[in-house]
């Protein structure tokens, strides 16, 4: 059993890849069976599983969350009311609804045992840059 | 290893916070290290983790998604085909596909390591009320 | 700890029940308390746990996720950059961010503690067949 927290710093929203970094903590510290925990403590922030190879995935997938959620300044957004802290605040707090806070990975012969194409990221819904937590937990 | 079930009441769509219960179960219960695991035994509600300082974003959160899954008696749902529990019913089945069935949190030091702002919710998503039940489990 | 991966075999986008598969696993190795964890490990497909009664309720789950994510035929889609998979490839990643990558069900007694109306499906993105994989992991 082992935990860590890992920072990941962002520059505006969009996915921010952690992949490497798990692996590496994994090849080092976990059991050949495990099972690793990552959890994410914000609530305008998210943890996601995508794909790994095409780019254009990612973009994509920023451009639909910003579409079904878009900044207050948006005349559709007119009836939100938490607006005090700026456009993106609320519909941040909604995409870190729609998008996983915990995920699960198993680790199978040390390794987590994550399908071909699929890479782990943080995505961040705020416009500013953030320092962002993530307690990983291995058991 | 223990489990509980926590029981809530609802009076409608909405949050309801239960951080509290969890909270005192934990600090009873739980050894320094441990992962906590929420599932909730319904298909018309949700686990939510969500800020828990200003009650408009849990205001703001029901909007958006009443919004993007309107009741059936809203022309744009007029597709729908299960319908004769009423125009929440299926709507509710669609947001319990949104968001979360299960909820991991880690323990550290004997207490649910979240973040500053972060508090556990259900979101019931029935007009009426209901008794709804979540199976705790710590490990 | 036991872990296992199932396969399914998909016919184009829908979900797929494999409530009965991992239920008759459970029996077999589970210990009376324990944590069962499911993971696809894939990007355009993913897990559901949704009511198993009326059938009408799946068609309405692919229904609302084809018209929230339309076919980039679709001139709503127009601003979609990665297609050259095919009309169903982005959606289906957008699908997969949505709706769950992992999910926890406790075992209780034995078996999985799931409500009386719950099942658990495989829920494929993409219209040709495939065949997908998902690891369990008794813990």
């Amino acid at each position: 059993m082992a935990h860590r927290d890992f920072r990941v710093q962002t520059r505006g929203q969009g996915l921010y890849e952690v992949t490497r970094e798990l692996a590496a903590w994994v090849a080092e510290v976990a059991p050949s069976e495990a099972l690793l925990t990552l959890f994410i403590r914000h609530t305008s922030a998210s943890l996601l599983i995508q794909e790994n190879a095409d780019p254009d995935v990612q973009t994509d997938l920023k451009g639909f969350f910003h579409r079904l959620v878009p900044p207050t300044t948006d005349p559709s957004q007119s009836w939100m009311v938490h607006t005090y802290e700026g456009p993106d605040d609320m519909p941040a707090h909604v995409k870190a609804a729609l998008l996983p806070v915990s995920l699960q990975i198993p680790v199978l012969d040390g390794r987590m045992a994550l399908g071909t194409w699929q890479g782990v990221y943080l995505f961040e819904h705020r416009d500013n840059p953030h320092s962002r937590h993530i307690t990983a937990m291995l058991r």
